[in-house]
């Protein structure tokens, strides 16, 4: 298909196409004369991937390009897995010294237990000691304290989602569905849990409750 | 104290302090003469709230001030819970009638069997359905079809959380512990998601098992 079809078929506007062949988020595509290109269904595909990441999963251009690179890498799967951690919009902060050994060592503890890898410095790790920090520093040390019931349901999330795509058999479905389960992901149990946090406070502070002060 | 100390306690500019004062954040100090006014220990604590919403939740400074104004409310505890929920940065994408049905209906069937409330058209349960209808419209309907096991994570996270405010005691230190647990808590849980992830790939695609092709 040529380049007015492809905006049709994906409902991509044909200069914002242009703008992601620029940066490199969409491969080129077949050259038919000095200034036409033929286009196929897995640049719609492609496309559609680009506006999730982007709009539901709030990466920037940067990290879509790191992501969809990593798409075709010809590594572990496991290694390609880690791509969809690089690049996703975690906030870090900067704590003292004392703050953060104080956080490392919860986390640490936690990473025995669960046999976790727990990597200083990597952005998944400066994103929990900056939150458990913040808990701290906001005088709410007690939002640090369950921290195994939060792993737990992480663990069986990241069971469930393994399951998932394991069954999908090829490398290169697995990794695009991890991919978009983690980013995406973010999203549906954000909001997964902000119902169910509707239930825990309707049963426990609802109109039948007792009040409190 | 003054302005001068209330920037060095609380490590706002004063610059940002009084854009923060304008916009309604920050409560007026205590006025002294004609243009000095003084400030409390109250008021370091309002910042550091601001900046972790700002900075670590992600919000929107209209966000944080419709947040903010919840924590003054005199509702029940229940109703207070539920401003947490509003003004955070859930997506939102547009479907079609169809997929938007297919969503629903998988919404409909966990809510009946968790006892969540699914109201149509609410930011939350719009996130959800644009989450499914774009795992779906990605090729990827599979992601959608494990939303019981997510639910559960989700209860179990939720429970431990209400276990926590609660014990607190008081009706101010609940919201606000609720308000920062909420909106940092999607921080904490999707970096906790990723080193589950991360386990569940060695487990399963780690150098000692099966290669896939």
């Amino acid at each position: 298909m040529r380049m007015a079809e492809l905006s049709r078929e994906s409902g991509v506007p044909v200069a914002t196409i242009k703008y992601y062949l620029r940066e490199g988020l969409l491969p080129p595509g077949e050259r038919t004369s000095p200034n036409q290109a033929r286009y196929d269904a897995a640049h719609v595909r492609r496309l559609k991937l680009i506006r999730a990441l982007l709009d539901i999963g709030g990466l920037s251009i940067a990290a879509v390009r790191d992501v969809i690179a990593g798409l075709g890498q010809e590594t572990s799967t496991h290694d390609v897995l880690g791509i969809a951690q690089h690049g996703l919009p975690l906030p870090t902060v900067e704590v003292s010294e004392e703050a953060r050994a104080w956080a490392m060592e919860r986390l640490e503890a936690l990473a025995d237990k669960r046999d976790w890898v727990i990597a200083p410095g990597t952005p998944i790790v400066e994103a929990l000691v900056g939150v458990l920090c913040t808990y701290r520093d906001l005088g709410h040390p007690e939002l640090a304290e369950r921290l195994d019931d939060y792993a737990e349901a992480a663990d069986l999330v990241a069971g469930t989602d393994l399951d998932t795509v394991a069954a999908l058999g090829q490398r290169e479905a697995i990794v695009e569905a991890a991919v978009i389960g983690t980013v995406l992901g973010d999203a549906l149990h954000a909001a997964l849990r902000r119902l169910a946090h509707a239930k825990a406070s309707r049963d426990r502070f609802g109109a039948t409750a007792v009040k409190l002060q």
